[in-house]
């Protein structure tokens, strides 16, 4: 998550650059037929580019209205996870009465959240991460589950036995809850829990299961490939359109035109297509990093930090020490 | 699902070839009027095209929408689905003291899922999977539900006296769960049960009710028919009016064309009248394509892949070996 | 609801053929006006037009998304009954000792559907069911709850002291809820019901309250007359006035034409303005007819089948014989 | 909210007729100075206006939505409060063992349902009801809180200790719930309610509690005051620039007319003018007529009426002889 | 928040006074350089301005949409914390048998509010109350959480002993609820509460957590910053490039004009650039200034004044002196 003031243009220029040298070709492309080839007929009625252009504003309206909820969920469910950790810490402290074992129900909290975090980063086919503007953009970010091998992070919250029965899970968060239901069950055998405190923490388990669920549709369900392509596919179009009817439009500036610029008022239509252009492809680009808000990239939930800030408060309601204070939102990244 | 990068350009046109031949014809009509008969007066204002257009952009922006939240909705359900089962799978092995008990409601659960699965992959009149171009896409893809009978995938979870219950019930989804509620029952007043366990799990299969109540509404409500019909009319009639717009304004172009263009300019509104009134066709088949999420189409949600994995999820709660590997999305499609 | 492929063009053409005979008079009469008074100067500029329809496109739009929710919203809440009754029928006969009082809970609640059916089905000052048009198209579908009296449906399910009190109640449905939750307190009083099963019931008899509530205000709060009548407004004056705008268009046309069409042009712009006038009226008749989801048209969300469908339902779960095959969707049309 | 068909155009026009003269006086404007003082370059061209237009529209469209999106949300909150009502009768009936202890809770209710509606029903200075063509509108259809003070009101249903009480705190519908809860607790206390009934009751306080909070964000946040003014803003500026390209386009009709019209044309402009813009304004009254629902307008939710028939209800409940009829809805609407 | 009837137009011209000097510069760069320089060609053709507009519209509608979303968001969370409050104030009231006991556990939740309200009050980096024109505005309206120190608020309602421990927290308003619970489980400890009683405070406290939660949410994630910064970049472009597009269509109307304007008429493109580009920077500023509900700016919701009405209910239900009234909505401004 960009967490600063804003982007700057020059940032936004050069994340986009590499579309900008196609858009600068496609805006010469009519010149030079015009031009050198002499092909003065060939352009495309503004009339059409208009139609052209509303349409793809629409959609492309649509499109970003839609992958803006995506993210929107994909808060919502961190924040809610959030919410209900700090809730769990406080849970496990007043109502497991032995305080060793209200830590290992913390600790194999943050198990979950470290499993659940892996299993959010991992890279999907249709993920753009890792495309050259965006890699680029991130270089000397490192996204930190990618770094650190999941293994290591659970180390640090599992005994070497529930390790063991985690890693080689299918599906690790999942393995930690069943974990953590197994555990509450035993205490309730035991008598070490009473029946409410048990079904207290028995709900929240439920919940981090609905919450994990959430995550993972967000996860697993691209924004409909089908309609990705048709929105990329009309800004395509429009591109290589555009160019022609502005030219046109030029052709007929000619008549104002005097002096030098005579006859080659066609030459101004360069830039304003490119300008044009360029804004299509932009909001475009901007939609489409807003699809996936886990693929590690500079529009992210920012859930490493976040849960990196729910230890911290587990650990403030357990009365430990806290965390050492971690690099915050370097260039104002937050990852 | 298309789990894959992206569409690609022949795939969609390969997907779109019958409309494409269609609307060759309907942009040669004009220019054959105009060329052939010398009907030059036969054209249609822009002025009106163009507003024909917004007014189709506009509406098929808003189906788009209304069909994509018909599919997230689907998806959510299907997501609750997931988490439910694996809470379910997690309650069974944790409440019900016998072990052979709790997996006897774990595979009902799985019998559940698969009478809900081909609930859902029937047919119903308004669903699309069936015209040929959807057809032929997903050649060599079959919907699984449609090749293994109910009887056969319910075998493999229930007692042969359950399955004939359930196969002889109108629905027989519903008549899992209230197998399932029964056994809940006996075991509570067998006292194999206790009076907090019970609730819990009662309190589950009411949940799964309600889910199975969304999934049906999905099913059995299609996308109204009238506002379907009406914006597959709007395009069509854009599509018939477009051409004739577009060789009125190209007849215009003439007086720029000369050589051998020169009174040859109207030949080239067939291409951009083809472009044109193609996209606003492909517009209205995307959001056609993502009506129905379980028509058993290449948009589908993947009922028939989270089913396999909520059945090793299950298998992995209950400690037995895992499922045998499944081909997973044949060529980028998830069933 | 419409249960088939789609709407027909000639079906929609019948249904919409009182306001094809208006809008055919208000196209000729700037032809006439021109054409045998003279009166050449009277267009309305297409820049006007223009921008009326554009702005007329968005408001229907946004109305039709409206409308579209008023329908999603009745068809979930009936969703949810349907889930909601199932569930019942499960818990009557799980928690009712005694066979009998399961089955009198069960058809009480089959006299409750019955009561908000008729309640749903009553005629609405701003309902447009009856509008010559609707009930042209509905000839031969009678409304089952306009055949039927509800004290002979109720008549099936209750005791005839019970249908007594219920008939003379203002509000049926209400009633039979509150002789719903007094059975159940007595039988709690009796010991027939424990504490647990008891809480249950009513649960499930405060969702219905819920349900029933839910249902009544989509019924009694009408789409808002001032943004309906707006709406209606809006087109009118479009479809008064574009026939003027494209009369204007095709005098310009006269230049482009010769032989017998010449100064004849002008014809032409009949058929062209009756097409576009006539797309805008049944963009709003469209809207219109999702209004109200409970009037007893088309359109309708079919809660006499799914009522049916419950009490089928219903017999399974109790093990009674199941209901006689009904008549389903006859042309398409489920009420 | 109105209750009947539709409004009809001359009640349109007659509550809009105040910017009807102003809005000719705009239209006469750009006229005059043209005709009387020859300004004929003084003209905006229309592609401004037109430009200037959609963004009216768009903008208008939006505020539209959100405007609605307030109304349904009232609606919403008072339907829960009907239902809950209803439920909350029942409970009462069943729950409190001494006949007379349920009514008073019933009673209380009805004095919780007073004090909130007489709190929604106050002025706040964002309301519009008291503008000259909204309160001559509703003239005749006195607002009934305005008329009958709260203390007359409560004055039916509480005994006189708890009116004091009632009507010297800050809020008094909270006071009535403070009351019904203590009551409920001290039943409790002395044994005359079960702990199952004392919990039901509680958790429906906390429900009316909840409802009682959506009511009073909805009376005390207005529509965002920043955007019903740009909104008033745009409608303004276009209203006024308008006439302006209007009467450009007339001008150049001049060369079409002939006879007693040539060099007349521009006052045709004027009846042109003045409808697109009354259109807009309408537009733009119609979202601001929905924004507050319940400031005793004709496009209210008619809480008082149905607080009549929830106090109905509870009458029907509990065995009471019922109210006498109430006048509903003089001339359509219902407050 | 602005609750008065409205922002007036002198308000909103003297809040936007820094974008019109630079506005207007703009406007009259293409009129110096056509007729300074004599650059009759440079001027964009209106289509390409037309198609830039519509566009700007659209996105800015959406921008606004989303906004308006976020605003409401935090309306309703805050109205939620109001109705949870007064519940807490009267489930204390009612179940903490020790009315000393109650107290405590009211002001601890009023300390909760003020640590909430100090920490949605921080100073963001994206937040926008700071720069010069909304500060002006807000000029002589000091935000209540940056004139007065947490420590004193806390110091109102906190014991010396928790004071030291909220103050030292991390998270202050999380070690609140933390002591809340801790205190709670204590007394079910002693016996002092009723495991009924326990449940209904550890349920509220759970509540506030979450509510907590969503808060936290809205202040954490700004609005996308690259949706608000493509939003803002496509108003700028728009900007530059109007001026240039009107200035071409004056310059057509010099044909018409005669006298004195004649040569001229291009001069008055200026007024008609201001104004529309003026429109537009409002439209994206409105959208701004409501990205941020905590921001302590003239359209935050008012959370200072929520917290002081719920203290005022709180003292009522407690059967405290009321706080002396406090200055409300200076100027229109509620904070």
């Amino acid at each position: 998550m960009h967490t600063g003031k804003s982007y700057t243009l020059p940032q936004f220029i050069f994340w986009t650059r590499r579309s900008i040298y196609v858009l600068v070709v496609l805006a010469l492309v009519p010149v030079a037929l015009h031009e050198f080839l002499g092909l003065k007929w060939l352009i495309v009625p503004w009339g059409v580019v208009f139609l052209l252009g509303t349409t793809v504003a629409l959609s492309a309206g649509f499109k970003n209205l839609q992958t803006y909820n995506r993210m929107q969920d994909a808060q919502q469910v961190w924040s809610s996870i959030v919410s209900a950790s700090r809730t769990w810490g406080i849970l496990c402290r007043d109502l497991v009465p032995d305080r060793e074992g209200a830590r290992e129900f913390a600790w194999r909290h943050l198990a979950w959240l470290a499993a659940l975090r892996h299993r959010m980063r991992r890279v999907m086919p249709w993920e753009t991460a890792n495309r050259a503007a965006n890699a680029e953009y991130m270089r000397g970010r490192a996204v930190p589950e990618r770094e650190a091998s999941l293994e290591s992070e659970l180390g640090r919250y599992l005994s070497p036995d529930e390790l063991a029965q985690v890693l080689t899970a299918g599906n690790p968060a999942l393995q930690v809850l069943a974990l953590q239901s197994r555990q509450a069950q035993s205490l309730l055998a035991q008598g070490a829990l009473a029946a409410g405190a048990f079904a207290d923490l028995t709900g929240r388990l439920r919940e981090f299961q609905e919450l994990q669920g959430r995550c993972e549709r967000i996860k697993h369900f691209p924004y409909p490939r089908q309609h990705a392509f048709i929105n990329s596919l009309f800004v395509g179009i429009l591109c290589v359109l555009l160019p022609f009817g502005i030219v046109g439009e030029f052709e007929r500036l000619n008549a104002l035109a005097d002096g030098w610029t005579r006859g080659y008022m066609i030459w101004f239509s360069v830039p304003l297509s490119l300008l044009i252009t360029w804004m299509y492809t932009s909001l475009d680009r901007v939609g489409e990093s807003t699809e996936n808000p886990f693929e590690g990239s500079a529009n992210d939930v920012p859930i490493t930090q976040m849960s990196r800030d729910i230890e911290a408060d587990l650990r403030q309601i357990l009365g430990e020490s806290s965390l050492p204070p971690a690099p915050r939102a370097a260039n104002d990244i937050a990852l």
